[in-house]
């Protein structure tokens, strides 16, 4: 067992953060690196988080009326070109396929970065009248995006996510789908991931290739950073007249349509280690932790210990996901373990324990040990889950707080983003130019406009004129 | 409403069964047709199938023991070719990525056809002792052949499916893997999808690009061909010495891991069209049809049968999948759309029937109409989609039956293959030549070596010569 990286220390997060995350999902087994440059393998405990924010995530999908379908992996060069700023936005990131089997083809073909062109395609056809209508459909998928530089989840060349694309007849109904989905996603954050977020329109800068406006939700990581953590794109007609998707009307005439495209990403994954994680590993939320019990057998080589802890074992996994190490680990390598994975909770069973009718059961976040009576563990292990999630999102919260600070003139902000971390509230004229000096001087961007707007100053932070509105900054993920 | 196209006739299934497959995808609205040559959608009546075979193959697949993954959409060139009869079974048939943003790649990357040199690679890194042994592990994303005749479902450039590729420490232990999986294939087949199939293995002319053994699911459809609907695979430790992937053992000798695959399609969907539809449309069995019951009211403007109709839909949605068609089409018409779409029960309910206190039920497959007692709805509903589960399996393994035919020399052999549509059991020598001459003659292909061998005849169907295998012979999708 020498050679098992466990025992290895993991970085500091006060030390090297970034090195600290790389630790974290190699360590807890989340991806792996690949032959194929910019691409990860998520392995099963990563791939696990996956599934379980699919599933959640879908359902509240569902519940507004989302319907699921696919749609190919590919987009011809000439669709792909169809809107002008879509084009510009996304050609210089594309994958180009240029041959299929031995042939060159006669177009080419990119592998979908966004699927806003083949949606137009198909929405085309498949609209006619205002009876069908809204279409509000989503598809689970990968994307590729050429970067440069990539980290696992975060950025990446290839990533999974989920798209909605939807048609209405009126830019009213486009914009409150719009920000209908913006509101799923943040409550998604908040209750399955217990990470606050930070609801706002993206400034004209930063809004996506093609959109009439973006909405963000923007989350702050440990390290004071902020993470886009899901857009909702309100389109209005652009792609419509593009692509020439009409229908006719009540009074028989024809309209265009108005469109909406939302999506999130595995990028939450790396927000749940960078905003939960700690040194001793990852920290997971109850409800996207694919383990959430791991009964622990201590001497499990006496009479009784194993019986005992696959009894636990079945009367839990009624009520929760739980497993039991049974492997010839010792008891604290297996500790070590299950915190490196994130398990929200153990439970150590141990001959004195069966004597005494008891357990411990210890909570990964907060490290307390609650003494068990046996019979009550499921009610138990039930209420420390939920607790669990309430108090991680309580906790996020307060550090998000104290990290988000208010510059009301320049010298403050600079001050702030010299020696402080996190997100800085600061006036706005509604210059661009503005939006550009700053990030060239401090390397910080827009992060969002917020919809819970503050009266800071009456100036703009950067130039000085009149402003009126307020705006989140941050160095951004 | 007159330019909808349900009313208008599908093709009969026994006058051009391409034409009415092509008509019933269509109509049912199962897929579209895209400005992607070869690539189809799947539209979301279509994709909410998928999601039901998914979600019961995947839970299938987790109690044998599989995790779920995700590897990269790319293969270098160079990876492909490091298993040689791999690469000369796929090369003539992907697709090739030359370019990553605006720049050529230094090496080509092909879009996977197939996973099995990604997980090769992976695997050759993570596993290390016979404590990593076995991995079970499966992914579950779509996949590019680069085909020059396509048909949705059967056969389209992409398509999605679950790849599992496993690592064992001995042969025996990858043999058990493989049919084990074919047996959860067949089961699923038969228990979700009321599809009855042959299992047995391919023969060397047939078998997977690498493989030492190939075992397949065939079914049959109601025009006669066969369909091959699963395959494993048992790669012994071919791929495992091309790619150097060996584990230390416990006697601290190394060696190589013996390795399988298995994977299904949406090609599944095909078969389910072409195994129960019929010429009014679409038959689905209840087990993967996204609407089980769908409730149609007549005269719906009468008081108080809305009401009723969305009382029985809260009263079924507990037990299973229901919708009530409000829209204002006519109840005919209401009629024809549930069965173009293959409910497999639809409750009719009006103003006498209120009165009465009763509904009318009627099947999809057997067009009976039952009357039911209001109170009992829940309860019959329940019996009659598992009776019509239970039938459609009965019903399909009859056809099959009583299309499946003997031969016991080339003039019988030619004869069936001339004068009717389905399998033929035939003796085979084991010589290659005599598949290869069937085909050419007959266009027919040798289906599987079935794992119910049957003495037929002496010798072989084809050359005569003595011969102790039985085949399944066909013409195939």
């Amino acid at each position: 067992m020498a050679d098992k990286k466990m025992v290895e220390e993991i970085t500091s997060m006060d030390e090297d953060f970034a090195q600290w995350y790389t630790d974290i999902v190699r360590k807890a087994e989340l991806v792996d690196y690949t032959s194929v440059k910019g691409c990860m393998v998520i392995k099963p405990a990563g791939y696990a988080i996956w599934e379980l924010i699919q599933k959640q995530l879908d359902a509240r999908f569902k519940e507004t009326g989302v319907e699921n379908v696919y749609l190919p992996l590919f987009i011809p060069e000439s669709l792909l070109e169809k809107e002008k700023d879509h084009v510009e936005g996304f050609a210089p990131e594309v994958a180009w396929v240029t041959h299929g089997g031995l042939e060159p083809l006669q177009e080419r073909l990119c592998v979908r970065p966004t699927s806003e062109t083949l949606f137009c395609d198909f929405y085309k056809n498949d609209i006619h009248s205002y009876r069908d209508l809204p279409k509000v459909y989503n598809q689970w998928c990968s994307v590729v995006r050429w970067e440069k530089e990539t980290r696992p989840f975060l950025r990446s060349r290839e990533f999974l996510w989920q798209e909605g694309h939807t048609a209405h007849a009126t830019m009213e109904d486009a914009e409150a789908r719009t920000i209908q989905m913006l509101n799923v996603y943040a409550q998604f954050c908040e209750e399955v991931l217990a990470i606050p977020v930070v609801k706002g329109q993206k400034t004209e800068k930063e809004k996506f290739a093609g959109a009439e406006a973006t909405y963000t939700i923007e989350a702050l990581m440990h390290d004071g950073k902020a993470l886009q953590s899901g857009t909702s794109h309100n389109f209005g007609d652009g792609f419509a007249r593009a692509f020439g998707i009409q229908y006719a009307d009540k009074d028989n005439t024809l309209k265009y349509v108005f469109q909406t495209s939302w999506g999130m990403t595995t990028r939450l994954i790396g927000a749940i280690i960078m905003v939960h994680g700690d040194n001793e590993g990852l920290v997971l939320p109850p409800r996207v932790a694919p383990v959430q019990v791991c009964i622990i057998p201590i001497q499990q080589k006496k009479e009784g210990v194993l019986d005992k802890a696959y009894e636990l074992r079945d009367r839990l996994k009624v009520s929760c996901r739980v497993k039991v190490d049974d492997t010839d680990k010792s008891p604290g390598w297996k500790f070590s373990e299950a915190e490196m994975r994130g398990y929200p909770l153990r439970i150590e069973i141990g001959p004195k324990d069966l004597e005494a009718g008891r357990c411990v059961i210890v909570r990964r976040d907060t490290r307390e040990k609650i003494e068990c009576d046996l019979a009550d563990v499921e009610k138990r292990t039930g209420e420390l889950l939920e607790l669990m999630q309430k108090e991680m999102l309580e906790r996020a919260r307060k550090h998000r707080d104290a990290h988000t600070y208010v510059a009301h003139d320049f010298a403050e902000f600079e001050k702030l983003f010299t020696e402080k971390s996190g997100f800085v509230k600061a006036m706005w004229c509604g210059d661009r130019a503005c939006e550009d000096q700053i990030k060239e001087k401090l390397s910080v961007t827009s992060r969002c406009i917020p919809f819970e707007q503050e009266h800071i100053a009456d100036t703009c932070v950067c130039c000085g004129k009149p402003a009126n509105k307020m705006l989140y900054w941050g160095r951004a993920y």
